[in-house]
């Protein structure tokens, strides 16, 4: 495929300015978008407004995924990878495995508490660019100006919260700081699980097909959102009555075809489109190749772990699925970089940007600098590369004991620093939330894994060249006998218990140094190293943003065209149409599955182990109203050209009326350098069809009060 | 898939009269497939006659491949597969590896001898059931009967052969003995290799892509035929000259296009459409599962010695690629008959034909006995069945060494045998060509394999159950340590110079007996328990093909229609179109791939490692002739439905004026139970096209010559 990927890759890259009909839109770009001649068939007021009714207030942010309401009385439908945590937690917590055997509500009653679940709801969206730029008209060092620009975002979003606890401000940045945005949400921590399938349906084909096409799996979840009788977004209580959210969708009665108008609300994580070759480089070999080795051996540990003990599958279980995920996706990133030799193409197009900038003093004087300026900041990075990475391990991939230790022992060295010198987002109130948070993490505790994930991030620390050692730890890493030390720690640390380790998140250093805690020794040896890998990512960052900003800068001056913004977890638009595609020579992806297609996988054995019941439906072909009259089977899952990624996950996909078809739920293999680029001959988004949904609510679960509610007469 | 297959297999089992396009037709069966109403635009007699010259009179056997004349100066296309062992043979002998780079003679003196080629042009067909049938009339036990019929047509065969060398006769059975028909072949022994690809392209894809769909292998090599000046069919010699053939094909000018009629003539080797569920049940579990076990094994050590000895991979690279071919096959079939449920499918199927049966009291007295008798059948076979398997494998899986003596002292006691006593196969001249060929077997004879393989087969004895076990073996089995016992037979034996073995064909076993040969005496201890096994086969054999016959009879009683008789490596006919198909849910597999999938495919790693060359050629889109004015790219392989076998490799696929447009080579693999049931639906003949190999001949090879002998003038 080299030469020929090429050839298409490079007519992409240097007709940016074509869009097609790609792109993460802002909500306030909709009215440039055109949408009517594209297909929408309703006014674009309809999908969004400031002022008035839309359909966007029926989107909801999960924090990390996207739903919508379905109903009146606050009923959510969002993904069952999305809901994954949260049953994991119930499971944990009360030994029965919802996640094997699903989990279905009778009544309200009977609903289960989403541990760890917020629903965001969008409330205002406001674009102070000119109130964050303002403060830093005349500042030119980069390091000074986002560190100002970060306190003027965090004292934004403070005077917004204050002290409620259901008001979550976010300032985003766009463009790499260009413009920058005001979402206020109002926060509901009561949602509570209503219907998720097993995961031999809302699971099926694991990690097997995960990204893969022609799916078959059926990830949705129902939840619930709750408020206090008073309206506001309290936590849990039996008081609690179901949200009246604002609006919420119409399910769709229109089979879907190939070439319908489709359209998306979400919260897409983060994409870097306009990132230059260097940074291409730099995430293909670290981000992603180095990952991958990291990775599969850490998942290799939790399956040796899983194959012995139940109870550590169980609660290994999130934490597998994620890195699985992740890896994957790294995979294909490598995969297709390496395909198109992407990082070359990005170099050819530099260089064509590198003609038409050196071509006027002008542009050449603005602009003639940025690309070796951006080379010199990723060799600044390379030469602490491998110590950066050992360093970054011990905080979050050498077991919980570790990591939690860092995040006390940072939280008091920050509590005790002069207000001034304090990271803007710091405050009491996060360190509380974050302190309530870690019953949830010690549901994912495993002691034996974590120990081995520990002794294997000191054992790299232990590797390290000899001009990256980490000094601070020398005392330990030339310990005769590593796996004696990390036996000792856990044996001795007081950190396993949550209710210590919560009461930890509130004292003071030199509390926390009398403990003669292990872990909180070995934070402590690391916390300076650890603040100035900080500041020098900070220092990194703050002058690569710029170099990026001026990078989109030039590509406006060369193309003359309008731009989307890099995704950055802010409610984003995007619009294609239900089509298939050629994975490779001579084969071709039709747009839709369906539950024959189910029980052709269905091997028995996991992750392919569908539920008998669903082989009678299919069997006695029990239908009902959701088989589609041309395909004469229910459809399970389709393809459309939507621009979307991690983060979209949950969320809604409408049709051109703005009715309820589907959720997306992931991306296709061949397209996983999307983040990157975007290639409308083989990007897809994998949404799950309402369809489906329905049929196993109503033939599969017998929810029928579920159809009812959602307007769905039987 | 289990249930929806279900019921697209009952109906297709229940109506096997309405045959579709299936079948594998004798050519007088010609006149009964109405082949101009079906797309043919010549005459059947264009196709096939005995009284003119046809095309049929351009197709050759090559002894489980197939191949076609394409210039009157005897030149032959087949498959690269079919020419691997000759190509192998080469490569030992000169050190040169033609498998690796490839062969192209620039003129006809540098044409290489294609070792242990023959070429079968078939003379005559002639119906001889009456003089076969004759003979057996009043006889009744199976046995018996099926002796007589044996020598009888090895009788006929010899009578027409004599002593002549270049003259082949063959009686085959055809529906189980119905019929019975003679085929003549002039056998021309000087076959030469004139351009074959290098594996990176006649293999492309390797054991990955076998039996696979998207397919994109350069499988054709190209032969000549040549004769004696006299016209007679010599062994090689600088004297003798190119065969003018009595006819060639003509290459088609014509662009493919998905719908066009085909068809194919050549000698697909075997198959069991007509088996009963017993012979299904038997092969699913002996045939295929336990070989896949053995196979598996034997592969891996071979892939082990390959690794640490080129020339191991050389030497053993026709048997792996054999075995390996085999298994995926074995594997196949286990994969189709366990997803339709086969067995169970086949049981349904004879529910139904007995309640047929049993309607009538003629039928039930004629076939009411059949499905119990091949029960009974079955059974006693599966009484000795895993010793009879060990004492097999001594035979040909326990290296050349221990096959070898058995077939040596095997003759000797044939030969001394009362000539009324003999095989009916048996004769001197038999005798000596096996002791010729005998040098050609020495090429892929690797010695620490070979002990490896025998003391595997040793083992196997060892373990049978106790009541199973081989007692003229004991003695050997008994011993501490067998490995020892191998190395000292290795170390001993005079089989492994090749001169000393050919001269044991020869010997009588009182000779054999002195030489005190560890392999000889094992040949001799094993001889008589051999004997029996043949009997007890030969009995099976027979009692079988009579039940056979008479079910096949039933089924005529029953569905009243004509069928063709199971393939068995004679001339058959096929026909079919141009065709795509659904391999899964939401898949569609297009009937042609091209050069850009080729280069999509290309890792620089075996076996996806095509040559630079050919990358060069498809970059600067270098198609000459060949390239498809619809796909604008040069086709590689494509789709029909002509129903093909193993031993059609190499058949000449024909459009509907009867113009070469590819060689068939493969089936797909999700129709790898094709030789039990055809499935219109999924069941494809994987060909090479054309227009690959001209351009390969042209743009690769730059062999201009032999398209200009192909009347592609340039």
């Amino acid at each position: 495929m080299r030469k020929t990927s090429l050839i298409l890759l490079t007519t992409f890259l240097l007709s940016v300015s074509a869009f097609a009909d790609e792109g993460m839109w802002m909500l306030s770009q909709l009215k440039q978008l055109d949408l009517n001649t594209k297909g929408l068939q309703i006014k674009p007021e309809d999908v969004y407004s400031p002022d008035q009714t839309s359909l966007t207030d029926a989107i909801v942010w999960l924090g990390g995924c996207s739903a919508s309401f379905v109903s009146d009385q606050g009923l959510l439908l969002t993904n069952h990878h999305c809901a994954y945590s949260a049953l994991q937690r119930n499971a944990s917590k009360s030994g029965i495995d919802y996640i094997k055997n699903g989990f279905l509500a009778q009544n309200r009653s009977e609903e289960l508490p989403a541990l760890g679940t917020n629903a965001y709801v969008l409330e205002k969206i406001e674009d102070v660019s000119d109130k964050i730029l303002l403060s830093v008209k005349n500042i030119s060092d980069p390091v000074q100006r986002e560190k100002i620009v970060q306190e003027k975002m965090a004292a934004m979003e403070d005077e917004i919260e204050g002290n409620r606890e259901d008001v979550s401000a976010r300032v985003a940045s766009m463009f790499k700081g260009q413009q920058y945005w005001l979402f206020v949400y109002k926060k509901y921590q009561d949602v509570r699980i209503v219907f998720a399938p097993p995961a031999s349906i809302g699971k099926y084909g694991g990690d097997i097909d995960n990204w893969m096409w022609p799916r078959h799996t059926g990830d949705f979840t129902y939840m619930r959102v709750y408020m206090a009788p008073d309206g506001s977004g309290a936590k849990y209580s039996p008081d609690n009555v179901p949200l009246h959210p604002k609006n919420h969708l119409r399910i769709s009665q229109t089979p879907l075809r190939e070439g319908d108008f489709n359209f998306i609300i979400g919260f897409p994580g983060s994409t870097t489109r306009w990132h230059s070759s260097y940074s291409v480089a730099w995430s293909l070999q670290h981000r992603f190749k180095e990952r991958i080795r990291e990775f599969s051996e850490i998942l290799q540990l939790m399956d040796d772990f899983g194959e012995k003990d139940p109870q550590a599958k169980i609660k290994l279980a999130g934490f597998h699925a994620g890195l699985a995920n992740a890896m994957k996706n790294y995979q294909g990133n490598v995969d297709g970089m390496e395909r198109t030799d992407f990082v070359n193409q990005k170099r050819a197009f530099e260089a064509e940007l590198m003609r038409f900038i050196n071509q006027n003093p002008e542009t050449k004087g603005k602009y003639g600098h940025i690309l070796t300026d951006i080379a010199e900041q990723y060799k600044h990075l390379e030469a602490t590369y491998q110590r950066d990475a050992a360093v970054g391990n011990l905080g979050w991939l050498a077991g919980n004991m570790s990591s939690l230790a860092s995040q006390i022992y940072s939280v008091a060295r920050e509590r005790e620093k002069p207000e001034a010198e304090r990271e803007p987002g710091f405050s009491e109130r996060k360190v509380k939330q974050a302190a309530e948070r870690l019953q949830y993490r010690f549901l994912s505790f495993y002691e034996p894994f974590d120990k081995e994930l520990f002794l294997r991030a000191l054992q790299k620390a232990k590797s390290l060249p000899n001009d990256q050692k980490i000094s601070a730890l020398q005392p330990i890493l030339s310990k005769q006998n590593l796996k004696e030390f990390v036996d000792e720690a856990y044996a001795k640390t007081k950190l396993k218990d949550p209710a210590v380790a919560k009461e930890l998140f509130f004292k003071s250093t030199k509390e926390l140094n009398a403990l003669d805690d292990p872990f909180i020794q070995l934070a402590a040896k690391l916390y300076d190293l650890n603040q100035q890998i900080k500041e020098e990512k900070k220092s990194f960052n703050a002058h690569i943003n710029e170099l990026r900003r001026a990078y989109i800068d030039a590509l406006y001056a060369w193309k003359g065209e309008g731009l989307y913004p890099d995704a950055n977890s802010t409610i984003r638009f995007t619009y294609g149409y239900i089509k298939g595609y050629q994975p490779k020579d001579a084969v071709w992806y039709r747009p839709f599955t369906t539950l024959t297609g189910v029980v052709e996988k269905n091997t028995g054995q996991e992750p392919f182990d569908m539920p008998a019941k669903l082989d009678t439906l299919e069997t006695t072909k029990s239908f009902g109203l959701w088989e589609d009259p041309q395909l004469h089977d229910v459809p399970v899952a389709f393809l459309n050209t939507c621009d979307i990624t991690g983060g979209n996950s949950g969320s809604a996909v409408m049709n051109a009326k703005g009715e309820l078809i589907g959720l997306a739920f992931d991306g296709n293999y061949e397209a996983m350098t999307g983040d990157w680029q975007f290639d409308d001959s083989i990007q897809r988004t994998i949404a799950v069809d309402i369809r489906y949904v329905l049929f196993l609510t109503d033939k599969y679960a017998g929810a029928d009060y579920l159809l009812k509610e959602m307007g769905l007469g039987k």
